[in-house]
């Protein structure tokens, strides 16, 4: 610890960036022509340099300040990018980044035309495969391996590194049941922190702390590998050696720890635990690891947010804290008085308040507490709200499985990461009638964290599941009156998607009412345009309306409110009016969603009744491509759903 | 082994059926009402009955054969239905369905109308949670679990029953995680027959055969149960020898397994292995468990297919045989000379002569390699085709690893197996642009298996996401085209649908040709409707077609061939030729496919020259509701996409 207060305070007297080491580095190469002595150093450095880029340039700052050692050594040991190295998630890869020929890039990283926040297949031959969801590293890892066996390279090494948090998620363990059976040369780096984007949590997580916590273990450990002359001399066990150390240390931990090895049981070799903040360990460990064929799995401790001491101290805020003033860590925060609430606080004041009235309410998150507000209801009904991991189908078939019983659950999942749940959401909620109540956070266009993230399709994958009811409010009063209306008796599987973000207005606590399921509404009379909508970006087909209605184009404006059941008889009537053109507007993929529907609509009225004429119809949302990274307004410009784009249409 | 005999000897020399103490046995109560010792000849009679029933009736034969005995002491032991049982998978729940109710409605299983070949939640309440695709058992009794704890209900049960196989799923290991640490009172019984579809795989697999092979383990299990007064005497070892018991066990497990156990290591308390064909011994365990709060995991052995010899022997072709004889168990086939090969065939004969041509690819399935018949490729080239386990999204992962590091994957997946991988075929195959093959099995309406297993939300899932290619055969020369084109350079990520069951040309084995991508064909020419169709219903629309021709009304019939990219100047040239009206056909959900993409290109063509005709068009395809199961003639008759229905819309 006395360690870390010195860095801690290094950092606090900001010199010259990125620092003389580091300003050396503009490859791996100039990394590995380093002395080892070096690299704590270095460490210091990239640490400073994520910091005081990150005060200004907001991304994620805890995770990435936990791998530096980690990242300096790997890149030390192995012969990347010839060896593959994934990181799970990848917001942890900023120093990843800064010391593969990124350094001077860095301060562009989640900006528009920038890095992009997540290790990009396309950005660098150092990133061997992109990820932004979790639990995908080993899959690929074992992949790559099994290639590199097939072609004949029995020297590349493949490399995953996954955070405690991430090996929650169902896919990782699918990877390591088939690795552990394989003769692939893969090491899985397990990165334990306690923590994924809040706290781990779970039997694997407890397991982890057992190990890690076991002074028995770890002093037999420590004596067994400096018998062995795996202390730091120049003397290095050779392999016969690490495999006595390897079955001793396992029968130790069988002995001292009286809980049993997961990874063992799985076919992996455990190594470890071993402090992933120390460097000069890391470099030798990882060279002997190096040696050993087969799978294996390193067991690494770090701290989230290690070097900056607000972030050591409140890892979840730091995750990604925005702004901060890089010598004290205080968040800048920009709130202007009387702006809106998040959609995300509504969600999590309503869903408390909702609890109140409604004993029969729980509430359910894979992993995402805070960003999505749960933790509202998880501190004042500690009973009734449930982190179940990253976990994104259990959590679905959890809920369900309440729902089952008579419970109302509300699982709040972000659209990108549903994604993850889309059979759970066919096969055990809507094809049984479960009232589930699944909330769809960051819909639409998020922003920085770019095209993984994304909450794109929710709209038009869902949208074909039979029994589900499908709704996006226009502003946060709808949200409220939506939350309340999925929970009233007989309302079936109600999905609610709203978007990252500031909501509407600044009052944002209305009294409760209940909507007519299936039914729009018209929010502006007009004769020659119709725009129809749906959700959030309804405010700027709002705004369209009437700019074009003081331009003289009489434009209506609809407010769909439910994809599904869609308002035909609404759809009808408009259809009744004779616009001269319709376009409808929708943050989410063009193909398959309300657009589509209306279509689809209006095409049955024309198939049933050749004679009806149906307006020429735009429709405007996002592009059969994935969208980049950059700030919401740009991409929705890029799109063609901003409000300038929305007026061109309709002037078509 | 003896007894075994014994049992199947019985079985070949059939009595009345459904048997003396069965046809007693109209509800739970009856057979709570039996002496303990009644409950082996019971097992007998209902073996009996379950094979003599599937001989004429097909359906899911050596699962339900193995977990006779756990489902009598199981509804013994347990007080169904206000303690909560679920089946994961449910295809083992034969005997369960004969048991509550449904003894004498078991004939119709499978059969339109009749009782569903899985768990149903609206066809008993002592099917607790509806079931079809695996691993969401767990997950499922946690929540009810928690509604129980919720609700203050101390003394439900809750119980699932998960195989071996189903346990490598992902969902399984998350929903473990989570009721690790949950204080939850759920029973999982581990249903371990070493196979799950096939034979099971993994590093799961290894550790529970390494677990149940340990003779010390097993001497010193018994012993201590002995000493405990756990043998087969009344004398019940309470509640505190029962954690003595366990403690013993556990230092026991660790010392003479030297494996480690993981489900301890996830906060479970383990118990067994305990034989799953001995009764008795079952209904003293479960009684003896039901007695212990909190998770706690039951490891059974039992043996699939058992009582039926060839059953046993062959458990993977004893999985669903179709018809067989009773006595012999030998299947009836009804092979016509001359039959077209199932398409499933067509891949497997044809990836392997893809493969000996192209060294880059390989082949993968998640645990279907008979039922997609990758197991010829398994058998020809070992080294590169993979079983990877019920793990679809590692299984789509895994071979994007494998095409980033320039292989060609060919991943066969069944279609509603798929939705399991739907965030994995987005964010690891399509956003990369990696050049992963998937073969989508199964797809449109299955038949018998009913709504878990139709394939019908593939087309318009998929469809939205961008850089997928997406095409499905009308026949197998077309099967055989597109896969060998999918496998030319530069291809990218490509999807290919085909259908359960037989092509459609005795001489499946054509000749290579290259596809061009996205284009369509015209199959017949006419002048006032035109069918557009994609896939193996395009024979449909073909005779439809003809029909209509014949009958005086010019029919012409269109081959998409590709859903995307979307052959727009066929459509355009369609468009252009003025048909009166235009039908679309495809077996898959109406809502976001096919029919919903001409339209959707329609409107373009008219939002941007609105003086542009469209004729009337109807979209055929599944309806927003979920089918049932029974006969796929019958089924495309009720969903409107069969003959008669193609020839009626285009009438209209």
């Amino acid at each position: 610890m006395e360690n870390n207060n010195t860095i801690i305070s290094q950092l606090q007297s900001p010199d010259k960036l990125p620092g003389v080491i580091l300003s050396g580095i503009n490859s791996v190469d100039d990394l590995r022509a380093l002395p080892v002595s070096d690299l704590e150093q270095l460490s210091f450095e990239l640490r400073h340099y994520i910091i005081h880029t990150l005060a200004l340039h907001p991304g994620h700052l805890a995770s990435s300040l936990g791998t530096v050692e980690l990242t300096l050594a790997l890149h030390y040991v192995f012969n990347t990018p010839d060896d593959k190295l994934i990181w799970d998630v990848g917001h942890q890869a900023y120093a990843h980044k800064i010391i593969t020929g990124r350094r001077d890039l860095f301060p562009t990283i989640r900006t528009y035309g920038g890095l992009s926040g997540f290790p990009r297949i396309d950005e660098s031959p150092f990133d061997a495969f992109g990820t932004g969801h979790s639990s995908t590293s080993i899959s690929a890892a074992l992949g790559m391996a099994t290639a590199s066996t097939l072609q004949g390279n029995t020297k590349r090494q493949h490399i995953a590194v996954i955070g405690d948090g991430s090996m929650t998620g169902g896919q990782a363990f699918e990877a390591l049941n088939n690795a552990g059976v394989s003769k692939a040369n893969i090491l899985v780096v397990l990165n334990d922190n306690g923590i994924s984007i809040d706290k781990a949590v779970g039997g694997l997580s407890r397991h982890l702390t057992r190990i890690t916590a076991s002074p028995q273990y770890n002093k037999l450990k420590e004596k067994v590998w400096r018998h062995l002359g795996g202390d730091k001399t120049d003397h290095k066990p050779h392999n016969k050696s690490l495999n006595f150390f390897q079955r001793i240390t396992f029968m130790a931990k069988t002995a001292a720890l009286g809980a049993p090895n997961l990874f063992e049981s799985l076919g992996f070799r455990y190594f470890g635990p071993i402090d992933g903040h120390n460097v000069e360990e890391l470099v030798e460990v990882l060279s002997q690891l190096k040696t050993i064929r087969g799978p294996k799995l390193l067991h690494v401790i770090t701290k989230k947010g290690k070097g900056l001491r607000t972030a050591e101290r409140h890892p979840v805020t730091y995750h990604a804290p925005g702004r901060f003033n890089a010598e004290t860590g205080a968040q800048i925060k920009n709130n202007v008085n009387g702006q809106p609430l998040k959609y995300q606080d509504v969600f999590g004041h309503t869903i408390v308040e909702l609890a109140r009235h409604n004993p029969r309410i729980v509430g359910i998150t894979p992993a995402m507490p805070t960003g999505c507000s749960l933790n509202i209801m998880m501190e004042q009904m500690p009973t009734r709200a449930f982190d179940v991991g990253i976990a994104e189908q259990h959590a679905v078939t959890f809920a369900a499985g309440l729902a089952a019983q008579g419970m109302q659950p509300f699982c709040n999942i972000y659209s990108s990461f549903m994604q993850r749940a889309y059979d759970q959401i066919i096969h055990d909620v809507a094809l049984q009638h479960l009232p589930v109540i699944i909330c769809l956070d960051r819909a639409g266009i998020v922003g920085d964290d770019g095209p993984t993230h994304h909450g794109a399709f929710d709209l038009a994958c869902l949208r074909p599941i039979p029994n589900l009811t499908i709704c996006a409010p226009l502003d946060e009063h709808e949200l409220r009156n939506m939350m309340y209306t999925a929970q009233l008796p007989d309302q079936g599987a109600v999905v609610i998607r709203y978007p990252r973000g500031l909501s509407v207005h600044p009052d944002w606590k209305s009294p409760f009412q209940q909507l007519q399921t299936g039914r729009g509404r018209c929010l502006l009379q007009g004769t020659q345009v119709a725009i129809i909508s749906i959700g959030h970006i309804g405010n700027t087909a709002l705004q369209a309306a009437e700019t074009l209605t003081s331009q003289g184009i009489s434009t209506a404006m609809y407010d769909m409110r439910y994809l599904k059941p869609l308002d035909t008889d609404l759809l009808d009537s408009i259809l009744a009016q004779g616009f001269r053109r319709i376009v409808t507007l929708e943050d989410g993929v063009k193909k398959g969603g309300l657009g589509t529907a209306v279509l689809e609509h209006f095409a049955a009225v024309k198939s049933a009744n050749p004679s009806a004429v149906i307006p020429p119809t735009t429709v405007l949302g996002l592009p059969d491509h994935f969208v980049t990274h950059g700030p919401v307004p740009q991409l929705h410009r890029d799109c063609g759903i901003d409000l300038d784009s929305v007026i061109a249409a309709c002037k078509q």
